[in-house]
């Protein structure tokens, strides 16, 4: 069996049926697709229309065995997924360094803190430092809803769950400190727009 | 086994042999340490002193077959090396995009311009139009000199090896138009001292 991976990505059949989905089921809900992959094609729409340039760091690998077959390229034969000690996205966007951190939940009433690591915490807060624009985004999968959450009001709540209080962020948390984003056919998700209306206020 | 290093000459140990060196014939001349090496050891000095948030990617895999042995972690069992499309290292300084590749070379008289990719010349000039800092660090490892190359430079030897003429960059064209770094103890390699010589011309 033949298959083609053009974008590098994953087959994972089970989860993402894009393939199989006719077109007119489409709508800007972006069904099927990960937050990533609509990350990933705003950011080609943004480096095509000269806005920015962002992408989504590698996965850091830990590479145990390699294996060289002749006249073929080496093949990784033993590796293990390393935790990220940084962000996944940055770049740069009109001179300002851009680096943040996206995750999606299916939870509708808060957002769980356990999909965020204390030393992702600890990298925002030195890119802050640094003058740097960080903050999370976050898509509210089940009901389509998108935020930009800044840094300082997600450190607050961070701060909260650490002295013994909620572990979650409430969405009328989101509703209140962070920026919405309504998605769209292409880019899916502009949030640069809501970038700036974040450094507008 | 004691060994002298005459001038410029560098030791090249088969694999690092930094555990077994003694103190007393340590130089700056790091050797034995990958370029990428001094590298991460002065993105950790400029971390740990709160001057810049610089990090090398991941190098970018492509994951065929994961396995998921009962209460271990998964298992990666087939992998394969991808071509980075962007440089290697990027990160934020006092609110500049920074963002640059780094080579070695044994050859002493140029730098062979097989080293770099067409896409990470686009990537660099792509990041030069959205105003980042984009730059090439060369070691000419066998007399132990360090240069950063701006881009501009860098890209005109580009084009020229893509009109036909030279494939690589002449050593004297690095004493005219870049900037040359001295290696040192801790860090390794003061890269954005020269960063600050290349903005402020």
């Amino acid at each position: 069996m033949e298959i083609n991976y053009p974008n590098g990505k994953i087959y994972t059949p089970k989860k993402n049926n894009s393939e199989n989905r006719s077109k007119k089921d489409y709508s800007y809900s972006n069904r099927g697709k990960t937050l990533e992959d609509e990350i990933n094609e705003t950011n080609d729409y943004y480096m095509q229309k000269g806005t920015a340039v962002i992408h989504k760091k590698p996965v850091p690998i830990q590479v145990v065995k390699v294996e060289y077959p002749s006249r073929s390229a080496a093949v990784i034969k033993e590796a293990y997924y390393r935790t990220a000690s940084t962000t996944d996205f940055n770049g740069v966007w009109k001179g300002l360094h851009v680096d943040f951190e996206a995750k999606e939940t299916k939870n509708k009433t808060s957002f769980p803190l356990k999909n965020i690591h204390a030393h992702q915490i600890d990298h925002m807060r030195l890119v802050t430092e640094q003058k740097g624009i960080t903050f999370l985004i976050v898509r509210f999968s089940l009901i389509n809803r998108y935020f930009i959450l800044p840094f300082k009001p997600l450190q607050d709540a961070w701060n909260v769950m650490c002295n013994g209080g909620k572990k979650s962020i409430p969405f009328d948390f989101f509703e209140q400190h962070a920026f919405e984003i309504v998605p769209g056919a292409y880019p899916p998700i502009d949030y640069l727009q809501g970038v700036t209306r974040m450094l507008s206020e």
